[in-house]
């Protein structure tokens, strides 16, 4: 316990990457081998969590979509109070914490009730996904920016996206948590101008063992994911950068320079292959 | 030699992370310690190039703004005759190889001449120099999503960007490679729309021992920037997120929750706090 005047431990929040454990950068490895307690969710994956010290407690405050097992108040509080014990807090999130991760909120609570932190960078779901599933995010004359975006909304609210500024065919776009919304999004994107046939891919549980792709059209999307029941968590990727997984994923014959009229609409499920 | 039908060895297509060496992944750091040929540019820091093993060539195909010091169809002829020569070749990049790395064209140019190859996804510049200056790239209220473009152009072209669709308050904006064009930058973003008073930030070498971080307001950024002659490589953060490195930087007194209505137009210097 903190007695009078101690200042309290620093808190860590650290990005676990996409879900490889060989994505965790050298700190973030070295920072939880080192950990008392460490506070995780549902996105950080089995192989990560075997690196847990034998020692060190283990605190599950996962979300599933639309259920929170804590509340993000709850998890703030419990950061601040084992700080105060002087614990060795490590705050393990998916991907990278200031992307998506509600990390800077979380910091901004440690700061308020002074309380150290340090932010531990990591590799996104984008950037690792996608590499694993064959899709470089830009590529010349195909992509010349990549913009990320979430694809979930509080409760019952809508989506509130500028439809119209990602309906942007030089730009990839990679939606994070969208998998609830996805005929939504395929609908208002093809609505505000991105054409149905652009190439994209769904990337089920990247980076992982258990990574399915399923590759299709912007339009067809919805239908082929939900046939093939994708579960969580699901990274979209949305673009004409997608084709080139046909020379990345190594299953191409010939390499597609310019974009397919019609691509084919055949999803098409890429196993993992685990890397000797 | 390789000779006649034996397989050529696999090149690694290496994210080296924005220039700390603890911000490699596990796997970079395995793969890089087992090279025999590193081939790298320019923004691989010094502390990275200390990593490569004592007996692995070295080969610099730096560029700098303006030159390539080796043309890119170039380093791809080497990546492929020394892959055939049955070295182990890590071709080392800034940040993430699949964002703005051309490392899919060096990937595409290998696949063409039967070359294996990996890619081993990095922390991109984006997150890790945002993190290290203290910028959240998405916070609830002040940015639902993040745009990564290059700021940089072929030879004399113009720069060929959607400036209406950049200038989005909502979006955080992150520009790599920009120093040479940031007057173009800043005037193009305002008369798209986008408030001249929009906090932003320029973050120059990122994450090594000589990160400095200027901040300003959109407006003020390139007189601030070429007053404090700020050299590359330089990223720059636009959006209401900036303002929240007051909090995460640690010398503000007060949390800043709102986007002020015209920020100070003082450059900040953050100098790099190297971590115990």
């Amino acid at each position: 316990m903190q007695t009078q005047g101690e200042k309290p431990a620093t808190v860590f929040l650290v990005g676990a990457g996409p879900g490889d454990p060989d994505l965790l950068t050298l700190r973030a490895a070295r920072v939880l081998e080192a950990a008392e307690v460490v506070i995780h969710d549902r996105l950080i994956s089995a192989a990560i969590l075997d690196l847990v010290p034998e020692g060190a407690a283990r605190v599950f405050v996962g979300k599933s979509a639309g259920r929170h097992a804590m509340p993000q108040a709850a998890i703030n509080e419990l950061l601040v109070r084992l700080a105060r014990k002087g614990q060795r807090v490590v705050r393990l999130k998916g991907g990278d914490p200031f992307i998506f991760g509600r990390g800077s909120e979380e910091a901004e609570h440690l700061h308020r009730n002074g309380v150290p932190f340090e932010v531990v960078p990591g590799v996104t779901a984008a950037s690792g996904c996608a590499a694993y599933a064959g899709i470089p995010l830009t590529h010349r004359g195909l992509a010349s920016g990549v913009k990320l975006v979430t694809g979930h909304c509080k409760d019952d609210e809508e989506l509130d996206l500028d439809w119209r500024s990602l309906a942007d065919p030089d730009t990839t776009l990679v939606i994070y948590m969208g998998l609830a919304n996805l005929p939504v999004l395929s609908a208002r994107l093809i609505a505000a101008g991105l054409p149905g046939s652009t190439p994209a891919a769904a990337i089920a549980s990247g980076t992982t063992p258990r990574q399915v792709v399923v590759r299709s059209t912007l339009k067809a999307l919805p239908e082929t994911v939900s046939a093939l029941a994708v579960v969580p968590p699901v990274l979209f990727v949305i673009g004409r950068v997608v084709q080139l997984a046909d020379v990345f994923a190594g299953d191409a014959t010939e390499i597609p320079l310019a974009v397919r009229e019609e691509p084919a609409n055949r999803p098409e499920v890429v196993p993992f292959v685990a890397r000797a």
